[in-house]
């Protein structure tokens, strides 16, 4: 498997239009983790030159100001006419580019190669699986240097001539491939975005739901999404105290030499015991 | 992508057993978009010649008398005895040959020159996609001249040896592994029959999730489900009004130079802007 | 396909820790179809050796004394270096080894090779289907002499990095891949474990969930469950009284020359019918 990426905690990633700097200026109050000064869906095809700068010179400020966020730029897709333009936009400072609508190996691999000639080595990749083709080859999409993935739920329905629905059915097919292919990779999964940035408990609800799937963060588009998804991909108070127990329970009877217990109403042995001990190294994680 | 098919709408196809002449010829009058004179399941082995003449006459007259009706025949599965003959119950009036249990590309390469030999090469092929290896395989199937498939549950789920539940819980990864191959494939998707012919709230919501999976129609087993197909993939007035309300918002943005909206709760931007010009082109199409 | 199991109906997979000799005699005592004397996740490394002592001899031993049970052993991962010594426990009284975390087909090869170098080339494989590399390469590994297969949700799980809910959308995707790919390897399907054993009405509801998509039986962790996954894998006498009633009304239309009838509500042809015959099928052998 692949390195790890160097930003192992990317709980929210709040997303905001390049071609505003008063609002890049302001993304870091909310406490994500990450921040996109998109350049694709969110700015007009006239907005795209000032964005550009935009997302330069606020992003590397950022970067400088905030040693711990993340900064990406998200960049138009590699077949647009934008796209080289944009990858102008990084600098070394600013952590990573994040490429929507990834659809083949050869855009990743060209994406990585222009980087090289613009001296960015080690500017992270992002990949956006949100088009049918993406999610049937994802398999092949999330290659070195792509660092972490995310499954972009709105466009993928509008490619495939669906509804989106609040049940979730009609991307658990793409949804629970995007994850599993991103584990085979050893690369960061993030969730899709809620678009109803007023509705708390649904934004809540998704969010588990992607954590159960493997999900490790969240697309947000509003920054009263962040404290949400930061909350939603750590672990409880609850969850944390109730693997403590388990842990000790299990170690305690393997010294004995058991593996398998009875645990407050559960048969627990090891992927159990695994499970749990995966909920204190998240804990230790997002505490630090 | 391939050519769309001839009749880009195919909101609901009724099935009716080629055996029964008289139910043939009334098969119109319910308002489907399109008609399957049916020699397979419908048809016990020792009918299968009679209903032939009437898959070939009756057919041949449905399509002369409603230009705009599209009149298929569904024949035996290809390694059947029966599928050599049933081909011959198509003329040049007949829209297409549905074949059912399609599991090879050879299946379809040899309808296909089947029907050229007959002298019907513009004769579009429906393949059915009811089986484990069928939606295994479902890639490799939806090669031309393929313009249509239908995902059959009820046969999926016999060949499975599962159990079928209105949950549809256990149809959900071939069902939607189907709509992606069709999407990717540019052919039109047909959503699995309801047997519960009376039970119209079950087909309404199942007609809906198949919607949201990508499905573009519905296959009919009785005159009263095909008004209810007809509707449900058909935009309604609230989803086509509220598509109007949030085109006209987003493309006002636009020309102020902004591309990202918050409208009535939700973020828009791209994405959820193509969802609703797909839903008034949908519109369009069904109102026409 | 490939021959049937020797055991058809393995309805129950009774798993107990082979390093307690005590409770392994008194596993037929519930009534399993199967049991398996585990060495894996049960058994702490420092009682692997005593362990397969037991495993060897009260295996052989309930072989003997209950020629219709299922006497099966669950070793080690092929990659650990515990597996070759694990196999030694196996004799050819045993029915069979379950081999947990398969990932790759060459595993598959080495442990049929292995046992044949013991003189066991009868004994066969049950294939544990439990890693997101498994999952996703399920097709490769069902390969001779693999008789059967369980999908592993709490393994799985904890490798996805997810989290397990009541719900099992999480497990959706990779449970109905293991069932599909049981079907077209034609090897015998195990449903997942439910973890606590004191909730009937969820471990009825899974089984449940487990037989809709295609399974024959389900892993049990404790006496309790063995009851209830025997019912839930049998057909109900309601069940078994309304196929044959579909199956007699379908068969007196099939001799008047119908082939599609109206039964209760429902459009019956031939899928449904074999629907309805598998059920009769499975009450024959399950009475039996």
């Amino acid at each position: 498997m692949p390195e790890r990426p160097r930003r192992a905690r990317l709980r929210s990633l709040l997303f905001a239009p390049a071609s505003r700097p008063d609002v890049l200026a302001k993304l870091p109050r909310s406490g994500p983790d990450g921040v996109v000064l998109d350049l694709e869906d969110a700015v007009p095809a006239a907005g795209k030159a000032d964005a550009r700068v935009h997302a330069r010179d606020v992003g590397a400020r950022l970067a400088t100001e905030h040693p711990d966020l993340g900064v990406f730029v998200r960049v138009n897709a590699v077949p647009t006419e934008w796209f080289d333009d944009d990858l102008r936009a990084l600098t070394p400072a600013h952590t990573g580019v994040v490429v929507p609508k990834v659809e083949t190996a050869m855009q990743v691999d060209d994406t990585a190669r222009r980087l090289g000639d613009l001296g960015l080595e080690r500017t992270e990749i992002v990949a956006g699986i949100e088009t049918v083709l993406g999610v049937e080859q994802v398999r092949e999409l999330l290659i070195p240097p792509v660092t972490a993935v995310y499954f972009g739920a709105e466009d993928y329905v509008a490619d495939l001539g669906g509804v989106r629905t609040e049940s979730n059915a009609e991307v658990l097919y793409a949804r629970s491939r995007v994850a599993l292919a991103a584990r085979i990779a050893g690369v960061h999964a993030l969730d899709q975005v809620v678009t109803g940035f007023g509705d708390d408990d649904r934004f809540l609800s998704d969010a588990a739901q992607g954590r159960a799937l493997g999900y490790r963060g969240k697309l947000c588009i509003h920054p009263s999404q962040v404290p949400l998804a930061n909350g939603a991909f750590s672990p409880s108070a609850e969850e944390v105290e109730r693997a403590r127990r388990l842990v000790a329970a299990y170690d305690e009877a393997s010294a004995r030499g058991e593996a398998a217990i009875a645990f407050e109403g559960q048969m627990v042995d090891e992927p159990l015991a695994r499970q749990a001990r995966a909920v204190l190294a998240a804990a230790d994680d997002t505490s630090a």
